[in-house]
């Protein structure tokens, strides 16, 4: 089995980002599946395309796209993913989509396929803060998600894939002069490796 | 030279209280300064007697009282404590005091003499989230915070003294549905160290 | 033209809900549209009952349901209702689905027909804190908001329909130890009633 | 009697300041008392040199300055002003002090003569939120509140002095693409109505 992680690159005057960060710290085996790891520009048109790419090449069973949700103070699983991208600020590439459907055609949503709320018990009960989360905003973490989803249902419906937010780390925060929440970098890192596990296992 | 760490015990419903575990873990000796620990029951008046107790015995050099502020995301050394206890809940022995000042003939309030910038600073530096705070709150905390500062001035004027708050440790906000800001407790136990050396070094 | 309004009866110890409060306020017409107002029961499968049988003898044009989404600072139309529901505390009957899906064979998700961004900005244009959000939670407020929208494809093609979130009345807030944030009723009532208008608009 | 408000001017990229908007709606008379207003800048040095005057001048009974906290849900009369100035950002006249005591040979701090807690009670049966803060930050209204309290301690011992926080108004709020807490206009006038009265009935 493989199993496929992506983090994005530095964003928003941020010198590091802690979802690839923490993907590239994981180890190369998990749960008896081999970890591949593909770093993604925080970029509507780029991030789709390089992913679905991949995907074509390297056939994973289970997927899970990583990204940073500043604020908030835990490791959050996504539930859905929506069909709509809508940006406050323009993309790596100076993109700025508003108040569209990613995909005209396709549906309202899609429901991620990794055991989102198993994954959420599993680090808690590894005392690390997670919850599941309903809204991976109308940026290009929810966009990458749903293309990501929705291909999986057309191309690859046995693939197990899904997207997880995780805040930011402690060193980001540190730089803030009012840190807001965040994580250390290894609990980051544990979080994914217990999700990793808990997504092979359900897709074994 | 002696540094003298005090902490809570669990209180308000949690099984834990990271002040406590956090001094707990800290080493034996920082910068040369033998490390003295006290854990004080969540009280106002049975902690402000055991500390001064301790104080009188002890002769320590600096002390650093820990507690926690849950909801904060970082650690916050105290700049200031107030003349001042308004109670919301009732202590751990069923006293809650409203409205009303803690020391009748005392100044209004007492600055930290612990270096809380330099603190702040040097925790950031190492990559821990912190900030100066301004407020201890007006509940146990505050209350001993101005007992140790306005008896250090009074009785041990030589004496470096101070208050820092600790977020939720991870273990406790993963404890909960809807998981609040926290930080892990290794790095809580480090920003502690950080924040001794930091005083002893001021102090010599 | 008819446009029905729905509120909440109180709930989880508060003693008013101004969901309704607020549809209660609104005049009897709305740009040239008969305004008919139920009250709804803060229950999963009471409140889609009523709701459906109304939709069934009323036939309305536009169809607003409003919730109230405690600690929220401003008005929020909302983007999507998901299939899915997860309480965290037992309704108004006591029934309390955990992880399961709304409608077993309806699809993720369905987005709201209000014209949602125009109702945001019409709102703050007139002063009144507003945006859209893209999640309505997972308890009754959510259902109820899917079975309206999934309802309304199948049955009632030609109706605009959505659900609206509204924050803590200011009387709310002022009955809090630490008072959250709220938005005055007035202010709320005024809200709802530019998005009546702004939907009755786009139906015409 | 006579009750002199003052207020800020617009400060920080915002074009309205609510704190001096809601001082200019107060009626003329309040509880039998003259009602003065002054508009200070949000600076350091001229905002305290402009109200010193001004006391000088006017001799008030009452003294209520009146501040904006941005991102705080309710009003906040203000317990303590505290003998320390530290700006994260320079102010109207590009000062920008670090770290320091506002008045050397001043005390650490001093404590609101203002009831306000009946203050924070009175609104709260009104319907408006409010709750008493511990802590006006260390910026121009916490100095302008030290300077103010400082001085009525040595030379207007009768007068009764303090400090009101008040949030962001509605329309402010409206205006940002994700609204922070907010308060309407004609409460945050109310709620300092109320505070004024309330103050002038202790003075008698």
């Amino acid at each position: 089995m493989k199993i496929l992680f992506t983090g994005f690159m530095p964003f928003g005057g941020e010198t590091s980002n802690p979802s690839y960060d923490a993907v590239r710290l994981l180890p190369d085996v998990l749960a008896g599946a081999e970890v591949l790891r593909l770093e993604l520009p925080t970029a509507f048109d780029k991030s789709a395309r390089i992913l679905l790419e991949t995907l074509s090449r390297t056939k994973p069973d289970v997927v899970i796209c990583v990204g940073q949700a500043g604020g908030r103070s835990c490791v959050t699983p996504e539930y859905v993913a929506i069909n709509y991208r809508d940006a406050r600020i323009p993309d790596n590439e100076g993109f700025r989509p508003r108040d569209e459907r990613i995909c005209p055609e396709g549906p309202d949503a899609c429901f991620s396929t990794l055991p989102v709320r198993l994954i959420a018990e599993r680090c808690r009960a590894a005392g690390i803060p997670a919850a599941v989360s309903c809204t991976a905003g109308t940026y290009v973490c929810n966009a990458l998600m749903y293309t990501l989803l929705h291909t999986a249902r057309q191309l690859y419906p046995a693939m197990t894939a899904g997207f997880i937010h995780v805040p930011y780390s402690a060193a980001q925060a540190a730089a803030k002069d009012v840190p807001p929440p965040s994580m250390s970098l290894p609990m980051i890192v544990e979080a994914l490796r217990l999700a990793g596990e808990t997504a092979i296992e359900a897709a074994k």
